[in-house]
């Protein structure tokens, strides 16, 4: 019996998702075959839906279905408050915990001489601008904790000495909920530096 | 920030696929998202033309892309031997080893009281008509080894009884490369009974 191609189709498009091998993928297929109509109509349109209503806000680089963010469209968001983040996921992780009242500014990436990701590639000279025309007072650097993120932050740290902008970077530690035995070196160390007076 | 429509409904499309909760669905959502346009196009044509172009053959029952399926319309399998399977997705496991070379018969799912799936709900009258036409000489039965599918198998075990046609049943046992002590107490009585004389 040859394969059928419409799953063999299917089945490499659901392997380009995160986490998802071929075997999985080839049971997601078939479980599409099990679907009725409408739920994988509905599901084909919500596919090409999400590339076609959803791009980056032209003030800060985040998702939007709108014009502008609905962060950047909000009145009483903190607009001197600027938290500086790499990918426009990122601002979603924020908005989640709901209890930051300023303004995002994506990069879209981090410096990454394996990449080819130079300065020229992030949306750095954007943030430059916002600083002069909001008068923003405040930039909290956001990258992830690794070798990429850190040396992002420390770049955007030194080209933003000499602007009159307090620059901070959120803590890094040991997450809530988890033990020192399991909490990797770095971690650790992390945490031991950051280290705060009770 | 308000959630991105299109993305939740994404993400209700893909916690649809097994073994996909929330967290993981909003993770595909976003990483189409990230795909550019042609990938998600090939994507979203492929879920469709899944439903579009599958059906069942009309004979046998298995998903087919063509009239009838390979193994119906392939003049070098022995027609008198007959797999009884429940699911579609059954063919496609035993064609995979490639070492049966008779027929199939798709049941269409397994008696169950419980989900309210009677006799008349599955295949068998079919399996009926074709052991008359095609001269059938052996049906192996190879439903699932559970309650359900245990079921069935004596069902059709004692409906055929009054036919002419051998009646077998797959073997049920130690899976190879299995141990003996992570074996369940069910499968290891059935390796048991199911003994053989070396």
């Amino acid at each position: 019996m040859k394969e059928l191609k419409s799953i063999t189709k299917l089945t490499d498009s659901f392997q380009r998702l995160p986490g998802i091998g071929h075997k999985t993928a080839e049971k997601m297929a078939y479980q599409v075959l099990e679907m009725n109509d409408d739920t994988v109509e509905y599901f084909s349109n919500a596919l090409k839906e999400v590339k076609q209503k959803i791009h980056h806000c032209p003030i800060c680089g985040a998702y939007t279905e709108n014009d502008i963010c609905d962060v950047c469209a909000d009145e009483s968001r903190d607009k001197t408050k600027v938290l500086v983040v790499s990918y426009p996921k990122d601002v979603i992780a924020f908005e989640k915990i709901g209890s930051f009242d300023g303004v995002y500014h994506v990069l879209g990436g981090v410096l990454s001489s394996v990449n080819g990701v130079g300065v020229d590639d992030l949306n750095i000279a954007q943030l430059f601008n916002r600083i002069k025309e909001q008068n923003v007072s405040e930039v909290i650097i956001a990258t992830n904790p690794n070798t990429e993120g850190e040396t992002t932050a420390l770049y955007l740290a030194k080209i933003l000495e000499h602007t009159n902008v307090k620059v901070t970077r959120i803590a890094y530690g040991l997450p809530l909920g988890g033990h020192l035995e399991y909490a990797d070196a770095l971690t650790l160390s992390k945490a031991l530096e950051g280290r705060k007076k009770i």
